[in-house]
């Protein structure tokens, strides 16, 4: 049996050493020299090559490389009834909730005024705002969502957040559905967007929606590019409806030189680097999945391919 | 018997409410209004006009508005055997934990090179660090300093800290006095300075203590202007050996316009906002000390003029 991956390059060579650290029994074969397809049980991927997946008899599993598994859906055909398993991981988790918190702190510490005033060699003192009347709302209450709030709410903001079903979270307001989304975006000073891209998911935030947020209400948009309408959102931040925004990411990356986000003053622009999945403990969150199937068990994060995450 | 206060203007009203609110039967003179200088048992300062506290006869202590007091020991003679206390309060430490989580997560997460890549239209992704590969060295292990430890090290930042006195505070390894002051600069990758200015303290960023921290570590700076010499530092940015700063105070506040650090790539540059008093939280911290006072006891955070802080 053998695990077959595909990553980017770069980091090709620190998932190699780390399933070798960790499980030297392993059998490794990285794309493109597959070998005897007959062999491969698992493939690690991000976005898989066409017609693939549909050659491995044996696959038992595949694994996303990310937290997102819109990239592996759009590849094309998925064998059916094999598992597909997001990536949970705590360095992904952790790296998100630092990028999270930062930028948050970021948009609540106006340090976009004072980019602008550092530009202009102005000195100029604006006052604090207590957390604590910064409302704080996540779009998104998964694995990542789930920490940053967590994490959030112990700098003293108060937090809800909003995802599909409700969710009990010690210390965060819960608000689920489409039904409750408008009650939840109007009283969100600051929004953290982590939701996964799905069909329900694409243009959430849109002309309607960012007119629902209090006026100049803050944004850090982390999830997928193609969540945000970028006209829509272009026209709240000239409007002043939007105060500020850090954007991870978009709808064509990498952004085209030729956006007027590049040169936005309300924006802090990052090349989608929010969060990035550690090798050195991913490997550990795969090889527990390979050890349940083996077990004969199902293996943990696996998508619903109905809910589309 | 009286209080009389002096802060700046903008926060006069605030404080005036804040004293009403918790204690209405405080009477309150606001400067430069002082009345009969018999009634005045307290002041509450940032820096007292010269030749005010020698006038008041029955003066039981003098509190400052903010954390630091040199600005009060600048302004002149203060009365001997009156207790002068600094200001601790938990809106003011609030605020300084924010700032420094923030500043340090943003040098961490690269936004310094980010801000680069946004001005130039440029997407490129840098590969994250974990935090438990930065080391954090924490100058000052006061009330603001302690409280930065411990939430940076909630992030997996291995944190040390550096005083006067050795300290004992979990998960934080401590290194006390001039003589270990070498060892622990050359373990921190990310220097967070948090030390009263004190004669001791002056300038003790300087070409030497620069030269002993890891190539390109990365500076926040949110004690004293003094604290830093500013030509040595402007030569460490430039030479790499310093690979970035966030800079909030300055030898001349506010920074006059044609000083370097404005328009250096390798700085981020706020107007001394790191943290500002809450007079909504500060005014209970003030309201002990005078209650401790009227029983007897001595008052919580005084100053020891000999330290100097």
């Amino acid at each position: 049996m053998a695990l077959l991956f595909k990553t980017d390059i770069d980091r090709g060579t620190a998932w190699a050493q780390a399933f070798a650290k960790h499980a030297p029994e392993l059998e490794l074969r990285q794309w493109p020299e597959i070998g005897n397809p007959d062999d491969i049980e698992y493939v690690l991927v991000w976005a898989p090559p066409e017609g693939v997946l549909s050659r491995l008899p044996n696959l038992k599993a595949i694994f996303s490389v990310g937290a997102g598994i819109d990239h592996l859906m759009a590849a094309g055909e998925l064998p059916e009834g094999i598992p597909i398993v997001r990536m949970v991981e705590p360095g992904l988790t952790a790296g998100m909730t630092e990028f999270v918190v930062m930028a948050s702190l970021m948009l609540h510490r106006f340090m976009l005024e004072y980019r602008s005033q550092q530009t202009a060699h102005h000195w100029e003192e604006i006052n604090q705002i207590p957390t604590a009347q910064r409302r704080v709302g996540i779009l998104g209450l998964g694995t990542l969502g789930q920490e940053s709030a967590r994490v959030l709410s112990t700098f003293g903001f108060p937090v809800a957040g909003w995802s599909r079903t409700r969710k009990e979270i010690s210390g965060v307001d819960s608000f689920a559905g489409e039904t409750e989304l408008k009650a939840f975006l109007s009283r969100s000073d600051l929004l953290v967007c982590l939701l996964p891209l799905t069909p329900e998911t694409e243009s959430i935030l849109n002309r309607e929606t960012l007119a629902q947020l209090p006026t100049g209400a803050l944004l850090v948009s982390v999830g997928r590019g193609r969540q945000v309408d970028e006209d829509a959102l272009l026209e709240a931040l000239d409007s002043g409806q939007i105060g500020g925004a850090v954007l991870d990411v978009f709808r064509q990356e990498p952004l085209p030189a030729e956006s007027p986000f590049w040169d936005h003053p309300k924006v802090i622009l990052t090349p989608h680097v929010a969060s990035m999945t550690n090798p050195e403990t991913a490997v550990l969150a795969v090889l527990d999945n390979i050890a349940r199937i083996k077990k004969g068990d199902a293996p943990s994060h696996t998508v619903d391919l109905k809910r589309g995450y």
